[in-house]
């Protein structure tokens, strides 16, 4: 629903930069904590460079228009509570907060007292992540990969019925900024008579898209699929950070594990669905000759997000040398072969329960052109072409020291443009 | 460690019956709710058919002999602050316990005001379950399974080398006694050109033991082999319903997803570790020309547990005809490949974080022969070898109205036998 919220010419008395993620259009929600302070976070949104702390706005009774429960839910260390309210509330609230932000607001006075600098704030995991699951939704990531290990047969018989999905690690889920450790692992030549063990020689990174589960079903019940985005809060930027040679000794048969579970990174702000309403793309793609969704997953109204992505590289040479990040893919998920709608209606088919907070990651974000592939594995097609760096470095996979930012951002005639902030995270150099 | 809570001569001063699983040399914690009551759980240990409240025994000082941070625990809703204290804090719980209930205790009284009879209790989940791990450590099943699918190559090369597992889904575990709905879902016949949608033709039980993590590691640290026990705080049995039409059409290539998280059932009562250390059995077992385990797996001390394990069924057809359940299988625990010490080390090897109530499952247990498969799906060999019940009704799968109860009970010479109660659950007639 386009509302006055999505108004490009919309300001808030806050100043924000044009090329800012984060104008009042956005308004996305976060947890923060001061980097003086110990303890617990508190809820907030963000305007340009400032943090909007809701806690505060509630304590002092600027959510006083809000219904009772959604200001209440502003007060808890994490959004779980505000995401179990659905979209209506989250609607609801984007609204307060915007005529609390907009100029000339009445409030003004009192909004400035809770705001706090970002640069002097540490952002937390938004919501306490019961249960992470990852999806393979992108056809040209399916067919590369698959296209590497089974050249006679890249895509399998049924990539293009069923939402491929598996399980991930919830506790290893970090937010944007947390170094990560280069994991140890059993890995096999493929000419040796049995594994070894130690660091893994093949870290990469995975450019993909998070969903937070906002309204939760019960154990047993299903979402039908035209519901399935009253259960989507909003969107963030994950980074999937993936061992290959671990990957290809332990998956058979029951898929990825170790060489997942050591990190995955979250972006700290969630861009709300409503905040993405303009920003809607035609169904996913679909090719001449690509079967029909069955029922429980065709969609009267099955849109995707419009959303750029890019993925960026900082090495340790170049942060030595002064020099900025180069960009290694530029994607957009309207590319992808299943909607999060879908994601969501298939994996509530069986009647498996998707509670408030639960993430739901997209697989690895791959366009058709080299440029759009979204990991290393592919961008270098698993060593053999080998990336080249501005500054004459080689990468096949991850080094240690290297940082990886993911950014996206939604742009569209008419609308102010909002993004993402950044998914940041450097390969520990003491690893 | 042996000490005076296994003495096999002790007793309560509450009558146990000879054959029950809970003497006082049990002693397994778990969260129940009074039937009659509304809100959150209370942790309690049980002595036969008694319940021993002891967020009660807390209140009214029964626990101040214990360390305050043991008593503060058992006031909890659930048992993950107990488990995050570590082995030396349960050990000492169970001995302070063991002494309040013990025959000739000076606090008889008092502990008797904090009983509550089990049949007017509902026992809830022991503790709030972050992630869930299911490993596929009987070499026996995974052989079978293997050959079933895979004739010419039943083991893949990896399984003798890596402790094979998988993320399950914590959000569908649900407490002994709660239905199951025959899950709907996409199936494939070999024959036809595309899937359909609708009820599993194939539902089937999993015979597994679960593992639950006491003290936790942090992000990035790993936890020794012979360190791994210390992170072990009790075992329970799980029944890990399958679709298995389903998991043969979604499962490739990222592993089993809607075929397993429409429901785990879980035993209510955790069998802690140091009531199980009468009945530790030899490393697991090893046949000639298995490799030597990676020294990461290796354990100077690399025991299992001797652990009886039965699977029963009743039909609708068998309780209409007030006739007992039927057992379909009859196994051990420690004729498993990999011991629960190298699942944890090897899950913490690359960095990945167990959290206190993480819960660890060992996968299907299979012995060697028939009568000690651990699937409807090995027992009835896919179909092709159906099983008929004493009643004359014939199993390939699971039917509607089919409960299947799970047992486990340890014995050995010169100790009490100790048991795990049910795990219990009934596909519900209205799917």
């Amino acid at each position: 629903m386009i509302d006055e919220t999505h108004d490009s010419s919309a300001r808030s008395f806050l100043e924000t930069d044009d090329r800012s993620d984060f104008p009042i259009q956005n308004l996305p929600l976060g947890v923060f904590r001061r980097r003086d302070e110990i303890g617990h976070g508190h809820i907030a949104t963000r305007i340009g460079d400032q943090i909007f702390d809701l806690s505060a706005a509630r304590r002092t009774g600027l959510l006083a228009d809000a219904d009772g429960a959604i200001a209440d839910a502003c007060g808890e260390t994490g959004l779980n509570r505000l995401m179990s309210l659905g979209r209506a509330a989250s609607r609801s609230l984007r609204r307060t907060i915007f005529q609390l932000v907009k100029a000339g607001s009445a409030h003004e006075e009192a909004v400035r007292r809770c705001l706090f600098p970002v640069d002097e704030a540490e952002m937390l995991l938004p919501a306490q992540i019961g249960d992470y699951t990852d999806f393979y939704a992108s056809v040209n990531h399916a067919t590369n990969v698959g296209s590497m290990f089974r050249p006679d047969n890249p895509l399998l018989p049924n990539y293009k019925w069923v939402p491929i999905g598996y399980h991930g690690r919830a506790s290893s889920i970090i937010v944007s900024g947390t170094p990560v450790r280069r994991p140890f692992g059993q890995t096999k030549d493929e000419k040796a008579a049995g594994p070894e063990f130690g660091p893994t020689k093949r870290l990469d990174f995975e450019l993909e898209v998070g969903a937070f589960i906002g309204k939760e079903n019960a154990l047993g019940t299903t979402i039908a699929i035209d519901e399935a985005e009253e259960h989507l809060f909003g969107l963030c930027l994950v980074n999937d950070w993936s061992a290959r040679d671990i990957q290809a000794w332990e998956y058979q048969p029951l898929g990825p594990f170790l060489a997942k579970n050591f990190a995955t990174t979250i972006s700290p702000w969630i861009v709300t669905a409503d905040a993405l309403e303009p920003f809607r793309s035609p169904a996913a793609s679909r090719a001449e000759g690509d079967p029909q969704p069955l029922p429980y997953l065709a969609a009267a109204d099955g849109r995707g997000f419009d959303l750029a992505l890019e993925v960026w590289i900082r090495t340790s040479r170049m942060r030595e040398a002064g020099l900025a990040a180069a960009r290694l893919s530029s994607t957009d998920f309207q590319k992808m072969y299943w909607t999060f709608a879908q994601m969501i209606a298939h994996h509530a088919s069986n009647g498996c329960n998707l509670r408030s907070g639960d993430l739901i990651a997209s697989g690895t974000v791959s366009g058709e052109k080299r440029e759009e592939r979204g990991s290393l594995l592919e961008l270098a097609w698993r060593g053999s072409e080998p990336v080249e760096l501005p500054n004459g470095e080689i990468r096949r996979f991850l080094e240690d020291g290297d940082e990886i930012i993911l950014q996206g951002r939604c742009s569209r005639e008419g609308f102010a443009p909002i993004g993402f902030g950044e998914c940041r995270g450097r390969i520990a150099n003491d690893s």
